[in-house]
């Protein structure tokens, strides 16, 4: 198995949240993967796949883009393996909380890491980075990440339903972590690997959970950021 | 089986999301209740529960309150009928929803419908509801509840992950109902009883899933805000 990942400047840094989604998504179903950094411009890489994003997962003569469809993929393949969706009902619910994500805590994260992020990014692809932003956002990188202290408070508000959620169990998919976990921790690990702002407030119970899940499969999240610096 | 339930100054009106999380339950699992209506003030009539809100279910010697709590006896002791929850990963799941509902949903309406909702209480609750809410949002209902227009498209950008969840599944639990769409849909319901205001666009994706639900169960959602008016 090829997993295609996007890469900073220096090729160990992964910096995708939805790359991360996938690789703990590899790691819970115990799959070896060799994984390819690969950076916005390098188009040509992946038009294999007939898209140009990544993650992009290729599997013998299967390949197969997108986080969502790739977790599906894993879970139809590897059968044997431990299931990241416990069932349909647990599938469907796991897409609300992607969606959550993204649409919810992937933009208000960008805020605080903004300028780290472009900063981390390899040479190449900046000029396309600011570009293609700048034009989404209406407004420069570095208007965007402006008032990073109010910005955090407005993160740290929108965790409410995960921290009340944490509460009464360890993980959101109940006693052992899921699809549903991933998707939200990989918009942790995508601020984690670019950038040292802390996220979260040191008395915030989300800590746990977060320690958890970088301890997990042996240290896999851990690891991949300790590994940088 | 008996349900206490929060009802308006017109007894047949009946005004808590939560409350219709219940009735919803039940429907799915058809379980026949009778609904009791109760009013804020009226604390002596369930201080058997052990506390002072609704709903309260009574069920020969048994007795539970709060809805999640609730839920859960519900599936755990009529295990012949329709889940609620179609597994430990669903439940798990289906909290997070529930709390999102709940932190996220509930306030965001409650700025649309507030005036609304006050003038739909009992006599008797209006003195009640306007020290307890007033004191707890630190300003006037009428404060709160200014400038509808600006808070109708904050609520409606909240329902975004709900939005492109629905729009690749017909139910949040997926190709049936299930009790995180209860969870969702009581916000819904709790407007309906007591305010004509449109949450949603005319446009919005969300209707054939708000649709759904109030003609489910021979259109117990739907009949019931039916008859009030």
């Amino acid at each position: 198995v090829k997993l295609y990942e996007l890469a900073a400047g220096n090729s160990d840094v992964r910096m995708s949240p939805h790359c991360w989604k996938i690789r703990m998504a590899l790691a819970h179903k115990g799959i070896g993967a060799q994984t390819i950094p690969w950076r916005f411009t390098d188009k040509e890489a992946i038009a294999f796949s007939g898209q140009g994003r990544v993650p992009v997962l290729v599997n013998n003569d299967d390949v197969v883009a997108d986080s969502w469809a790739i977790a599906g993929y894993l879970d139809a393949t590897y059968k044997s393996k431990p299931d990241l969706f416990a069932g349909e009902a647990d599938k469907s619910l796991a897409l609300f909380v992607n969606h959550w994500s993204d649409s919810s805590l992937l933009p208000a994260i960008a805020k605080l890491i903004m300028m780290d992020l472009y900063n981390a990014l390899a040479e190449c692809d900046r000029e396309y980075f600011r570009e293609t932003r700048e034009k989404a956002l209406g407004q420069s990188l570095e208007t965007f990440a402006a008032n990073r202290e109010a910005a955090v408070e407005v993160f740290r508000r929108l965790l409410a339903p995960l921290r009340m959620t944490l509460e009464s169990q360890p993980y959101l998919c109940g006693s052992e972590s899921g699809y549903a976990d991933y998707c939200v921790f990989g918009a942790f690990m995508w601020a984690r690997g670019v950038s040292e702002y802390e996220l979260l407030e040191s008395q915030d119970p989300l800590h746990r959970w977060r320690n958890s899940l970088l301890d997990a499969f042996g240290g896999e999240a851990r690891n991949a950021v300790r590994a940088l610096s």
